[in-house]
């Protein structure tokens, strides 16, 4: 079921080749081919298109096809047959009324497709959003690049001993150094056995499906991801929140700006309402009524967990 | 969580008196509207932009947006840098292999946006294919219209008495001519009533997401229906097909051919080894084993059930 | 693809006549079947299971199986091999924590089955709740019972004039009992002729599959509807508001009690952190630490709209 | 949001280690706990309940929990109140049937709990089946075991030179010893330096969220694996084919026996119409009718291209 012919490889490998090779050229040729469409066309999408946005040491985030813009959302929302109402200033404005009132369906008329090049443990919490199309280089069939990840010394986070999160200051001194020259000596032995084993230079080659798992899981992968706007913005409420892990925080950061330029009230919405937003319980709701009634409330008296105070007390201070 | 402001409600109103006013009108000012894009871009399904593709007698289907055409399949596939490989006829066999061995996530990475006005009991089936995003006409904000789907004489099928489909041959004579009447001055009384109910000249008015309960399943309603290509060839393998209600089975060829313009390589592919293919079982395939072979299978010895047999050979004769 | 064999088709009939007659005697007999099993098993759910709650007039929702408890969600939560922590406070600690922080993927741990009894206009919203297993009875196949949702007088509300919800006052005096009588007199009308076009009493029968167009939205269908705990409190947040629509209402309110007794812990954090709750905007948040802080805030220095300072308003005060 | 308190990564790590020091007492614990139900219960499926079964060199397939039975696809599938029919030899052919025509929503009913132990690289292919719940073991709060897939020599194939398949026949002599030596050392090597960074033996210790990425793709992850039994079947269909990986189909292999033993009238018909099933062309039934008519078809008359023949000619002889 899941085989592939030897024509189909070989076509894998000579494009992956000359995606090496040349990509600008390809790109380039792309940029130019301009063409005429009655599609619903978002201008500041457009200028992105192909471009290559650079995140990490070696990854990138590039928009390959976009559908929709802001107008769409409000046409589906009215399933009207034409453009919606006339006034910028409604689009906005019904548009912040969907978002805040959960509306979800008709951000779901909008739909992006990225191509992504990303490390795989990156990948791999990226993939349990569920809700999305995804191509991915197939190390089943393909041979995987010489490129890993390897975080700048800044970015060599201590587990974190003091607060909830993962990550505390960065490493510093002998210890950083000795596990840069791990993260780098480690990568390059490993790809080097990667390469040696599945060689056919005197040997048989060990079939590559086999080989990669020798690969650690900062070496590069790439994919076609497309998901829907809602889906989109679920994604990066939860990535670009300052708890996610620094690595895929990046990615999420730069996808906000593609959708800030390709849906301006859409976006605006999402950074008012989710991302800038927060979700209070009734608990804590009650306490802010007390609390502006001029009673002073404590935490004992809040109903409330310690944890739960204190992550309330940093959100209203 | 759900209630609209009386704004929106408003707007709403607005909207759907204006598509009932002038859609031509609309219509019209869009499809002039020609923009450049960097997209691909599939000049077949262009033509069909807006264009409203009637079905049944009040209802219709139209492309209101779409991403993708053969070539992106082909380039998610190769998860390239690229166009893909460069010749026609490369393309298409990679597509016809993509299809032949159910490598299902190419073909996700296109989408289509459909605008459908279709009877509620159509629709009632449709929305059973849940891997779809939609926005449907709210009869809890708005006023449906008087429009009723009464089949053409040909179509009032008889209950089926001789084999395994829902649908015999056609009514005739004064049964007929009962059941229209039956069913035009049905749908008429109760709109007449739906609007009694809701008027608001001389009295409060019931809720329209009261009086709509009134209406009978005949009634049109339409929504915006947007899903992958993949899902949608699934709904077209179900719903094309010759046991699929009749009522819904014309939306899906009327889509059928909008796909045919869309991608041509994929539709091509879909027609050979899913709309025209069959499953065979594991007993099946060792029957045709034998009979090739040169012997005479029975049903008694063909390992499959009197029903299965005569599947069978409704298939291979 | 879709058709039925006519013996399938007997059985269904035979099948709903026998609900129709005696369904107690069957469930008398399931409830009666007591087994031995190692599953986890939730003592408040073994109470209700089978049992019929009823719901408007004629409809109902009965708990056909479920899978998993408080404890599943936990022992997910820690990937562990045993049943998680050991003190009771402890397991309703993490499933608050996980519930505050949107973790939602150990509540899609524990999944329901339910058969529910209702209206189709009230089945056509719930239906939009895509992520759910759905087999809901065939009128293609099978003849609906003579059964319609007639609204008690106290719940023939106004179409609203004076707020956003679609709802107002109950309808009084003349006005009301001319709806009821629409209601029923249609009802019973439509389904006359709906038995006259499919009787085969010296006629053909119209096909049921096209019969049952002539039925209006308030007849009853009935369905089986499976979907995991963490779908199930999205939709109870949406559909147990207050401004969900009243029929569907009250099908999310009986089910809200259901799961307070299979996953108490699970549930308390619900109703505090999602029913209870309410997502404030980073302009709501600003406001409300300005006014801690002493401020008179106003709607003009808010950042907010008319419509969201009203609705912070009602939030806060 | 996604954080995790302290107290909940101490609590992980506590369980992780009770985990591997006294996994057989918390099961023996579990397995003793009978429970009495009312819910439907399958005998076969309750003997499997908690059972380790071995895969690979460390993993393991586990039955957590369990929905259903082979009655609750035939009770869906009639929407009746009771048991459906009386007789099993009815039962059965009703779950043919439902099989053979893709009426998947029944089989939607049964769900099933796993909890899988397994090696990075398979869970990559494996988390590409989407519709299933999942919660893994978070490296980012715990630390990996060092336990790596390690083939054994037997397993070692060669990338295939002959055919479209990606494994040849297996390695041998030096060549296989040199594999496995790079395999053994590098795993070893890599979780050497991987303790080595998260130490905080006299220093500060790096997150384990970038630690983890240090560590070769055999390594070993689990996760609770929930999903409904049609998408299992989908799954099984893929990974218990001849041409999927065989460190994923050892799985699927050991998942097909404790369904057979859950549901042995959907497994039996799984493995007639699809295990064992093939789709067939437009084209490809064509050329059997011709064939079984008299006719010597060649490849060149046939309508298919050599590839299409050569697939053909492998089912049919």
């Amino acid at each position: 079921m899941l085989r592939l012919s030897r024509e189909l490889i070989e076509t894998n490998e000579r494009m992956a080749e000359d995606a090496t090779q040349n990509p600008e050229t390809e790109i380039a040729e792309m940029r130019a081919a301009r063409q005429s469409t009655l599609r619903a066309t978002a201008p500041g999408m457009e200028d992105h298109l192909y471009k290559i946005h650079a995140v990490l040491d070696h990854g990138f985030v590039r928009v390959v096809d976009y559908m929709g813009d802001d107008a769409a959302i409000t046409q589906a929302a009215r399933v009207s047959y034409g453009k919606g109402t006339k006034s910028v200033s409604n689009d906005e404005g019904l548009i912040r009324y969907l978002m805040r009132h959960s509306h979800s369906t008709p951000f779901e008329m909008c739909e992006i497709k990225l191509h992504v090049k990303l490390p795989v443990f990156v990948a791999r919490q990226w993939i349990r959003h569920r809700t999305a199309n995804v191509n991915e280089y197939s190390a089943r069939y393909s041979i995987l690049d010489r490129e890993f990840y390897i975080p700048s010394p800044g970015d060599l986070a201590a587990q974190s001993t003091v607060n909830s999160q993962g990550r505390g200051e960065a490493l510093a001194g002998e210890e950083a150094a000795r596990v840069l020259e791990f993260l780098k000596t480690d990568s390059m032995l490993c790809y080097d056995h990667y390469e040696q084993m599945i060689s056919q230079d005197g040997q048989m080659g060990l079939a590559r499906e086999l080989a990669r798992m020798n690969l650690p899981a900062n070496v590069y992968t790439q994919w076609y991801w497309k998901t829907d706007l809602h889906n989109l913005f679920h994604f990066l409420r939860l990535r670009a929140d300052a708890h996610a892990q620094y690595e895929i925080r990046v990615y999420a950061e730069e996808i906000c700006k593609l959708v800030a330029d390709w849906v301006p009230f859409a976006y605006r919405a999402f950074k008012d309402y989710r991302l800038g937003g927060a979700t209070l319980s009734a608990s804590a709701l009650d306490c802010i009524r007390r609390m502006l009634a001029g009673e002073v409330v404590t935490q004992e008296a809040s109903g409330m967990s310690k944890g739960e105070w204190r992550e309330f007390e940093g959100l209203i201070r």
